[in-house]
């Protein structure tokens, strides 16, 4: 196999053209950046993933799936919070109006600029081109790259050590600036379109959202969804209805997401339309431990936790999900459970165990609600691509929907005794209270009665100490005082406990992992003629046995209808190859497909009935009569 | 089961939502009209349909299936004609802004107006209340409405003989009437809202794609895909490649499609987003017999053809396809046989037959570019609903996209041998052409040497009577003279045949059908508590098996996690119903999740590892061992 050093990116993609795998949407209008097509055998590819995902996780746990809408209303994702915070920044080159993403162009050039830097001093200590060449190439592996970008243009220059260390610290925060301070970094270094050298706007805000209209009105603003997810929890209530109110349980859904990107590359790994498979799995907050954790726990996963990136490495651990989380380096059992599920998944799917690791978030990238998230990553020629994220979101949806619509997303439980619980209680003079508060009496009595315990404990010390306190009612404050109210500790009897459950969430981006696939899956015979093959497992290749018929004579064809009608009856997809091309050449065909097995009709099949089985990474080939090999496929 | 004219739709709705089959989306916000989610039954339901349609069409013949973007460009849908024709006609209630469908609301109006009449003229005869809606019942079950619309408000007043024809007249051609139409009718009949009564304004277009914007720019503007066809037309050229050149050939696509509706009703019939199933099958117009014809030629079907349509009845026939392909009913073998498919597919998922018909589209009715179309309606409490659409789109698509991008979209067939052929040619005078039209001498050389055979015929007898021709480029206008060019027949020899291949299309919508399914699947048991019970056949019901343990005995859950293992392991999708509910109401709710097998788990398990299998229709048990029970739902 290709290892991703030395990568051949272009052969592969030669090669996914000719066999269309996939290809730019509309390419005779021209195509457009970051949209795609799958082909017949990338789309077998893609259901057949989804087939093994849906077995693998949906079936085996009971997963309530779902398929919600994808046009998504404003108010929903003002919310879920991607209206505001869903966003890059953009800057436009001043003079041609090219477009690029802020963070990826100061990458660009401040890399070109180290890499010019390093170039310039390798030449005065009188190094070869070759070993620069073979230096920089290692530099590269090293660096940990999650996005592709534009590269710059490298000039030998060399840098004072001063700029050279601030060019290195600005690289290592690259993903955690703001608008206004990616502003600042391009004036202080002067970057400019690594392409035109021209001038580049101020860093400007973009949602990454696809905007559209409901309805004929015009005044009804969706959203094509950014994530599967918001269709889930917005459904949490009729889902736990349907669980019979049984916790922990998971919904789960596969579908079209979009994310309008700035300026993709890379193919499919960063793509404005894309496949997902999400799943929401609702864990109780006080007990993350998950019932079949004992079936992984010794699964060996390779990890890469936050305190190691934090000392600016990048060196794997490989440690049994059991003692990660026994050693808090994964924060729960159910996250735990995930990883080690997600690793058993891309491992039956074909993804290789050394070009796949377990990378934790650090804090600051985390999104603010997460407890912990942990990134599967597959290493392709892109270097280290996430696609897989398994975060723990706390209770952070639920909780945003539930305030905002005022439907009450939580469990209830009945509790084994009724359990006796100090708590704060509000007492409402009504005399005084009324005639104070007037109209807005309801709505600051029915904010009085639902503050948090902090909030109650601190009113009762500014009534204490200053006889007044004040409360915020939609954004307005009151002020109450002891004639108005008393606050006092007092104890209530619970038959019921109610929480809002926690959300451990296992987030898959198929296309990238597809395409990784393909990368791991590709190979080149060594023979007379360098010829492709993509070993696919069987139970995701696009076809699990072609039919070749040795030539088009009519004697042939009975033989290749029944066989294929018996293949297929037992499961198992075909392609038959009737062209008139050498059967060696269906063979190499056949072997670009990724399809495992070959079955050859000739002569002797239509005297005795046998036929030739061809495996498609030994090439190896038996013969023996069609029952036969038949009972071979069914168990392969 | 219900029949169509009795059908408690309200109970089936009750029985969708309770049982989670599908349910507004975003509906703690409120929902949108036209938008559904579709719950874990609902959509394990959608999923199995879609597994069936594969299998049956897809994986039979196969077909290539391909997965295109739903994003699609404005230069794509300007060429297919959607954007300028993907339009329905609205009009506003100009005192409180609600906006109608122009033809639903006259529709709904006129026939209210209708309606009052008959109730008028019957009181007048004396009859009751009760026979006048037995006939109004009877009436609506005659209408075939393909459309449900808001209701008008009946008033019982009686028309002029007159006015009830003008009305009637308009009614039957309300599918082709455009917006002046429309308006002419709105103020000759003064139309207002059914709802408040007041006056509407004039109807006016609106383009049923939800509009977008792809990229930063704000320039590249895009819409959603209103259909998954054009995504398979743009990649034809991959496709006849990737197909080693043979036809005839199928591509196919499975995805969510868009529609911006005005004002969605009738619940998952009439959406905003929706999932379609397409097939696009390419077939030389002049021969369009299918290869695998004779293995459907018997299958009878419900055919209403147009010609009785015309005749103003809706008597259908049933008739072996064979028959009615051979009487020309039905066009062509290709079109015929996939009539057939999708027949059997309807009945394998479980469409009743005494529901389901083959309805002819009327020259009127059909997209200018259709030779022929039928769609496959099943009967509903909303009446005929069109389906499956099965057109013969002739050469339309491809023609138009490859003229708009110069990539050439037709089939080369090597002829078995060389034709010679009479065919236009012109001759250019190099020396007077090149002076006379100078930067532009290239284009018009071009555009003389591919006009078509009719053009150049004309271009002829315009030289020889009045000496000078004239030929468009690119929007504009060039004379040339006999001066400039000869243009005479002559004789060509041609090696190859070059033609656009004619595409027949069966286009699914899954939507419709899983609501159709349920309908046709719900019935309510007469026992002593009325039970509803949804008889999906095995192949699309939402799981095939439920595993109950008699009750929430520790001693019962190895076997629950073992016999579920070993069911999955088999393919045989499960749900574990472990509640606290006795087993007649678990038994019960199974039923109206459509499960057709339950096993239960009792003391006698644990000891002689027996259980009980329950068959949800009959309500039949039989005790056997776990293996025997295994063999028999494997077969099932």
């Amino acid at each position: 196999m290709s290892s991703a050093e030395n990568f051949d990116r272009a052969a592969l993609e030669q090669l996914v053209t000719k066999r269309f795998f996939y290809a730019p949407s509309f390419q005779i209008y021209g195509g457009v950046a970051g949209l795609y097509d799958y082909g017949p055998t990338g789309c077998a590819l893609l259901n057949n993933i989804i087939s093994v995902w849906r077995n693998h996780f949906v079936l085996e746990e009971e997963m309530l799936e779902v398929d919600t809408s994808i046009m998504t209303t404003h108010d929903v994702l003002k919310t879920s919070g991607h209206v505001d915070k869903f966003a890059d920044y953009m800057c436009k080159d001043l003079k041609n109006g090219e477009i690029f993403r802020a963070d990826h162009v100061v990458e660009a050039v401040l890399e070109a600029r180290l890499q010019g830097d390093k170039e310039a001093r390798a030449a005065k200590a009188g190094k070869t081109a070759e070993q620069i060449a073979a230096e920089a190439a290692e530099d590269a592996s090293k660096v940990d790259k999650k996005k592709k970008k534009k590269k710059g243009v490298v000039v030998a220059v060399e840098l004072a050590d001063d700029v050279r260390k601030a060019y290195e610290e600005t690289l290592a925060q690259i993903d955690n600036y703001n608008g206004e301070e990616l502003a600042a970094i391009m004036k202080k270094f002067d970057i400019r379109s690594p392409e035109s050298g021209n001038e580049l706007s101020e860093p400007k805000e973009f949602n990454l959202m696809f905007e559209s209209s409901i309805g004929p009105t015009g005044h009804l603003k969706g959203y094509l969804r950014p994530e599967t997810a918001q269709g889930q929890f917005l459904n949490f209530k009729k889902l736990l209805e349907f669980n019979n109110d049984k916790m922990p349980f998971a919904s789960a859904q596969v579908g079209r997401s979009f994310r309008n990107e700035i300026s993709p590359r890379s193919g499919l790994l960063r793509v404005r339309e894309f496949t997902m498979a999400e799943i929401e799995h609702y864990v109780d907050p006080e007990n993350k431990q998950h019932p079949k954790f004992a079936d992984v726990k010794d699964v060996v996963l390779t990890l890469l936790p936050k305190d190691v990136q934090l000392g600016g490495k990048t060196e794997t651990v490989d440690m049994t999900i059991g003692e990660a989380v026994e050693k808090k380096i994964v924060d729960n059992e159910t996250l735990g459970y995930f990883m080690a599920r997600i690793y058993l998944f891309l491992e039956k799917i074909g993804i290789k165990r050394d070009r796949l690791r377990f990378r934790q978030h650090m804090d600051n990238e985390m999104a603010h609600y997460a407890c912990d998230c942990w990134d599967a990553e597959i290493k392709t020629s892109y270097g280290w691509i996430e696609c897989v994220g398994c975060a723990d979101r706390s209770a952070y949806d639920l909780t945003v929907h539930s305030k905002r619509t005022g439907e009450k997303l939580v469990v209830r439980e009945q509790l084994p005794e009724p359990r006796t619980v100090e708590l704060w209680q509000v007492e409402i003079n009504k005399k005084t209270f009324g005639p104070k508060f007037k109209k807005d009496a309801k709505v600051v009595e029915e904010t009085l009665n639902s503050l948090s315990e902090d909030k109650y404990a601190q009113l009762a010390k500014e009534l204490e100490t200053a006889g007044v306190g004040s409360i915020e009612v939609n954004g307005q404050t009151f002020e109450v005082t002891k004639d108005h109210i008393t606050v006092k500790r007092g104890t209530v009897t619970e038959h019921v406990r109610e929480y809002t459950p926690n959300v451990i969430e296992p987030s898959f981006g198929i296309g990238r992992i597809l395409y990784s696939l393909l990368e791991h899956s590709w190979w080149v015979r060594e023979d007379d003629e360098a010829r492709n093959v993509l070993s696919f497992p069987p139970v995701v290749a696009p076809f699990k046995c072609c039919v070749l018929p040795l030539s088009g004579n009519a004697v042939f064809e009975p033989f290749v209808r029944k066989f294929s009608r018996e293949l297929r009856q037992a499961g198992i997809s075909t392609r038959t190859d009737d062209s008139k091309a050498s059967i060696g050449r269906r063979y190499a065909r056949n072997d670009e497909l990724g399809i495992p097995y070959a079955i050859t009709i000739d002569f002797d099949t239509v005297k005795d009935n046998t036929i030739t089985l061809r495996e498609r990474d030994s090439t190896k080939q038996i013969r023996d009569t069609f029952e036969n090999i038949l009972k071979i496929l069914r168990d392969a």
